[in-house]
């Protein structure tokens, strides 16, 4: 039922309930002000996906504050690129958060959703494991089944023959891969549904911080291939989340 | 029941029907070779997507012998970025082509297959167009129900919201956009859903070629939104049908 | 009395006069379609700039049709990025429009605005005079008073000097500038009030279409200069125009 | 009264009280000579804004020395970029400096000027606050009267439209944007008056450092959006002000 | 027997048969000046690779001449980026000489040496094979035995593994890909030996004229992967003949 | 006696027989206005090179008319980029002029300065002489003596041996230089005296029209070489005629 | 014998000694999985180079389980990119491992391969000497004989021609260098066989970390010269190596 | 008396007096082997400037060595790039090294050479004075007389015309600047003679680490403006020295 909180402020206005200016000020509560951030309460309603807290760039204060503001009206909370530091903060505050170590995300999530169909999250390296964890927790916490499987590589594309069976299981497949980035197009070509690339920074010299792994899977020749931001694992997982939401 | 054919050759190597060297003979065979080029027949079993001929640097003789090969062995073809005058090439060896202008793609396509759940398709302003009937019609063509919102860039937003009804309905959004590309932001922070990103060259100076639109849809604050390559219509289309695909 | 067809539906709709329903179609009217376009028509009303078309990349039939649509509730017309065979087939249809050459625009304006305060449009070289002229008759087709001051560049910077008067009487100046676009620092330097940039893609080699005069522009070490695309004369009248609109 | 100081000179000697070397020497002396650094006495007169201290870069004691020398001549300083340890050491010579710590500005300011007309600042997250309240403070500083709305960006654009009132009121609005930077688009479709646009360096991957938001901005398809340096609020608030300062 | 021409005249100065002045007018002989271009006579002595002619850039007269010159000496031409109508103006002089289409080379090679080892080059579209095909001729022009294996990319791999024993027989691989260039990797992961990657322009949109395939190939996680510049077809081919020269 | 005509006026100024408004009018007319250019008259009184005529991006007219008035004052005229067609044109109306078609400059000249101390000139490649020759005509007119040393790059880099003499007389050396560029460190190694470099955008692929020869020239480990724009042959002759001008 | 352990289990199931699934256990097999990672155990077999272990972007405890685990199955070791803390931690476990600090290469080796044909490895200037040693190392590693050349740059080539000899016997060449790269193209002119170029990051400003360097070894006027990732001397060092392995 | 010492060996050559292989012995020992670096004994003879010791990338140790290795011939040294601590290491082993804290440089210069001819160096602003000493110091260790005009910047053009008798007497002028750079175009067009800009990496966002300011000198509209790379002030410091060296 999308958007009904919305849609129920502009009813009452259709209605006489409220007054023009009674609804602006009602959608206006829809984000709770802090200050210095506007907590987007509407937008799962909107989007289907909560507002999830970006770490990086924010002072601890901040994170420990929005934490809090958000847990005030869910019960669940995701907030990615924290390193233990922050997450010793948040404890704090909020003993039941738990930390991914390797996905760098703090969650609290007392009852995870039923487990839907499977998405599929493939690294190339081991330095990529980073990107694919918190594309893997990103769609755990939104309900979704995950298998990872790292570690793939082209340098020695047998290591991906022997999870085929596993692939094609997938409702969606992300591939995290950096250097090259070349993967994603090997995958493309060897197995249907939709397939997320993630490139990473993961490389040195003419990698240029992932720029290398970008055009690659932006000129993948397997059609099917979409890309998200450099390092974008969150992104990845909330896409693929999408994508296996309504299959029923 | 995907990729039988690989499967039963397989098959008949491991119950000493075929020996080693003639399996190889025929998964050879699964690709003909017309000298310049090995039509990748096996495509539609692995990737649930038939080879579709992209037309753009190859000659107007290449594009005519392709197209025949593969009706004979599909009923159906795809081919993009063709000219008019390409279209007339190919309408000599294959009557019943049919030349969508706006798209620039030739269809061969006796059968649409049944009607599936929608697919949105909009673009920025009209010089998107093109890219955008890419999309739309390599959707069709795969068998979705497509439907078109055009020229509903964020500079008179107000026109994008007369169709939020339209966009909630759809099960995937494909968002082509050049100049700053800001649609694809903007869409999805208003709606759920998969979104696809097609940035497009239309534009001038410090667009670079479409680059400034790409760096916007790849930055997007927005969660779920994933991109392709530039002016890759085709690409989103696809995209678009295998996430469309499954759900039934 | 801005926006004032907008608020009035609104209000409409607060008042029950109008259903949630019939105002969203209401607002939809605001645009008016035409397939391929759909014309903007409150742009007007909500940023005191109608909408301009933008003839580049568009078909002379598209061309024509929207100038014919824009005029059937516009007294006044704007076209862009004109050339002279797409003037010769729009004058078919409307012959009161003029042509601006050397600024490639298109223009129906039956009662231009009363004069308001000064622009200065300042052009560095010769072959940056396209780019003023479309900025200075953008500007005057708003309703303001433009004075051109053209090859008055920093290798022979005594030219500008002659011109300082002139300069210190501008409300906005616009210092269109290709190679390496130091015309714009050095105004900034010398006199007061907002200095509107326009790099052009005037040069060659290392000035990479632009580029080279952009940066200069946005590094400019005279605070006060704000920047547009690359060419972008049409940006940069408008916004002058806003700039100058308000003073009275 | 512009440039009176230096129009004196000049009139001198047109009517023989001054030699040309003299004059020469006159003018010369419109900047004192710190060794390394030669303070721009004469700006004020020139361009309505006096000299500025850019902090970045320098060391502690030059920002110091400058400051010094500033005061003496004027009552007011501003000092950009200024880190909270070289607040310390100027607050030692000077202990009537103020730190704005969320913009990193160091303010002298006895008498601030009467509030003039408004501008807005906005920001499209918490994390590009430093850069907008470096616009807000320089504004401020100047003279103007300025409404900040931050962290009401396209991700949840409703955010945006509770303020849609106070935007109108703005005589010229500056959008702070990093990432995809579509805020000022947005902004730019919905409203009237001057908009610049401040990129901000804000983002990670393909953000580049700001080139994402940067080319968002300059691409923008709303006219009368023009744009500063990345990160460049100072030069946003001046440039504001200076467009706000005429006004009466 | 390398050099001996130089070395001889080294000796000579050495012996005192000739002065310094006589020596360096004898060096000055090894290349022979037409005016506009001075062929280097000593270069197959010195690198084991005479002058190639490279016509793109040059008009049809230069070519015509610098042709006749080299076969003055030589009894053995190759001329690259060779159109068809400059081959037929060389024709015209030198009736003996070949049009490679494919390759766009003109071969004059009338007693080709014997066939050694075997080079293969692949192809990963049908569009690279012009680049492909210049570096095959170059390379049989220099005396090698060449396998084609074309149109053989990563959408679909299972075409590469039909051709894996040739693969292996092959001293030197040459990888010719556009696009992504994911290639030259997964062969790289395959089979061992020295690869040559050719990047191509072939692509469109973030390929940047084949900059993407480049940074693929030079990013490679497979290492003995070395690249050369995009469609460089004729250095690839030069450069695995110097690797399969010297192999006995 | 440098700035002679500049230094009257203001000493006029100063002496009072001229006012302030006076000397602004002589000043002004230093350059002579045509409309669309503004003749730098006090060019060459300034620094000793008089204005010289840029074709490219000029229409023909402007070529005729601009060539005219700069010979109502000088005797002497040079115009750069100008092709065949141009050249026509103002031959016409200046019957004396001359076309150097190999640099593509227009020259009339009819009492060339004696010859002054030798400039050399050197080029990489064939394809480099056109910019190498602007630089050497462009020398020529100044009054230079220049020495041509063309297709001596480092892939025979004894070509280059052969002409260690000549570069030892040369005052200056001007070295250009497509693809890698590498022969302006190696000339820049092997003698003294001042070297400047001129990349051309001579090459393909990974040349990007040029910049890898300027970033080659750029990075040189051979202090003393300085650099101008991708093939800006007339700047390089402007700089060396002014390295060469004050030696006697 | 390549591929033996492959095509063993392959030809087992043409046999039936093998099912199709367990022949793909026994693939799978070939690569060690420590949960992180999946060791390449056959990457010796199929290109004739076995795994190393790239240290940076991994953790020392990382490091020494991929170190102990790869010294199960061999007998010895090569670890790049380590920096001495990391070899610290690895000597802890493993006493025999030795720490060449020049190259930062980790290296198990008890018995070293019969030296093979000879490879040079040059480097440009003293700070390029760590790349040239992992180069070296690498090769040494491998089994090869190294000549190292270092400090020979362009800016005094004559310290390159007192080795030519040296660079003459080789039967691959390596070039190292950073700044502008240029030693490549001048060895590529002076001697056969095939040359690796590896630019490195050396430099500042506008080498842009290398690839002023990179662009310069791609665009090589001298045919031959390949090019590896900037200061990848690993995979210079391994593809030397297999140019030089099959010779005997 | 240039490169007397090569020449004798060659003439001993030719005299018999020596054989090849003992000249050749000869000129190799023109530079000496530290191990890690090849001491360009000659540098000094073939061009005029002795090798000068770039401490960037090295260790102290090095740094140390080199130095001594450097006072072992000559009685000068000039060490660029210095910081305080290698200072503080080279002054144990060399008691005479002086330290130019501004410029970064190490020098022994125990009998300036005698005052040459005037060359100014100008800097834009305040931050870029380190790179200004550099080449001011270069310079003065080259035996020039070196005027320093800091922080004349274009923002405050009057501070630089009270400079202008200064800058015609200079034979060379070196202009420094950071951000847009635009100094070095104005000053071209205000005096003759040769000016060499050098881009600093003062600034912040789009100047790209100085890329801003280097393609504004590229592109200067002032001819005779070359250029050397961002921050390279001891680049131009030589190559103003060798414009100057010969002028008598």
């Amino acid at each position: 039922m999308d958007n009904k909180a919305i849609v129920d402020v502009l009813k009452a206005v259709g209605s006489g309930k409220l007054t023009v200016d009674q609804a602006v000020a009602r959608l206006s509560v829809c984000y709770e002000s802090l200050g210095f951030a506007n907590l987007d309460i509407g937008r799962g309603l909107r989007t289907g996906i909560s507002e999830v807290l970006f770490c990086q760039g924010k002072t601890r204060d901040q994170v420990v504050s929005i934490s809090k503001s958000i847990l005030k009206r869910n019960r669940r909370l995701l907030a990615t690129r924290a390193d233990a530091e922050t997450f010793k903060a948040v404890r704090k505050s909020i003993p039941k958060a738990e930390y991914k170590e390797a996905a760098r995300v703090i969650v609290v999530n007392p009852h995870p959703r039923r487990v839907r169909r499977r998405i599929a999250v493939l690294s190339a390296g081991t330095s990529d494991i980073p990107v694919a964890e918190e594309a893997a927790e990103t769609a755990q916490f939104l309900g979704n089944r995950v298998d990872r499987v790292y570690d793939v590589g082209v340098a020695g594309i047998h290591r991906l023959f022997g999870h085929l069976d596993l692939l094609k299981k997938a409702n969606v497949i992300v591939v995290v891969a950096g250097m090259e980035g070349a993967l994603a197009s090997v995958v493309g070509g060897l197995v249907g549904g939709p397939i997320i690339g993630v490139p990473t920074s993961v490389g040195y010299g003419a990698s240029f911080g992932g720029v290398a792994s970008l055009l690659t899977m932006l000129n993948s020749c397997a059609p099917g291939v979409t890309v998200v931001n450099i390092d974008n694992g969150f992104g990845a997982g909330v896409a693929a989340s999408l994508i296996n939401a309504k299959r029923t």
